[in-house]
């Protein structure tokens, strides 16, 4: 197998393909991660969620990464990681601007209100951020 | 969309299908994620990686998670996270333990030393390693 490192306009150009990440944010240097729908606006990660530990945790750490890879087998796979600071969109532009971003990448999901845990309705606390890249880089292994 | 907690045997049922998970692990309450085949030993995960940043990171702080989910949309998904401790396998016993749990797992990579990047030989720099699991939980998403 070889490994290649991406550069990043290639890392940039491999999330243009994606929509699935996996946000990972720490607290206390306790490590935890969620897949999340992301629309890609180099360079920012926008994405939308309920409330949970990932924004609890990221509220009170802004320190976040966001994995994306594309795995055929041990042998064959691409991986990229983005790091940066999450920033949580409070006003409506801002939150009209990821709805619209969230939608065109097909990825929303207009029926989360209707969401419900242990037979309760889901509270409506829907939260809008983005991550601030500030770093990114990624693999490619491939059979030689 | 329904979502269910899976308790801890549902957890670990998940995984048995599984090999394929995301290791998140952290420094300075930086994340980092990377994606890692595993072997399923309840109440530990077992793996095997070259040295990199990832064993860097854990080696300094060995408080880790890993997350493994079946995503089919944005409303069917199962998601699993499993948090724990970070055990490098240093003996001769535990390692070939480790080999074949993930020999088993048909994971394994036997032509890691084959591995380039850049053009160089990576050095064959071996780590086996099982995550202590002493906390598990899952939710699973479905269409109502």
């Amino acid at each position: 197998m070889e490994i290649h490192d991406l550069n990043g306009t290639a890392c940039w150009d491999f999330l243009g393909a994606r929509r699935l990440g996996r946000l990972g944010c720490a607290r206390d240097n306790k490590p935890y991660i969620v897949p999340i729908g992301f629309a890609m606006r180099n360079p920012y990660l926008v994405a939308f969620t309920t409330f949970g530990q990932k924004i609890d945790y990221l509220r009170a750490n802004p320190s976040a990464c966001v994995q994306f890879d594309e795995i055929n087998s041990p042998q064959s796979w691409t991986s990229v990681i983005a790091y940066g600071q999450f920033e949580e969109l409070l006003d409506a532009q801002g939150q009209d601007e990821a709805h619209r971003a969230l939608e065109s990448a097909a990825w929303w999901e207009p029926g989360y209100v209707k969401t419900t845990i242990l037979g309760h309705l889901r509270p409506a606390d829907p939260v809008y951020f983005r991550i601030f890249v500030e770093e990114i880089s990624g693999r490619r292994g491939a059979n030689i």
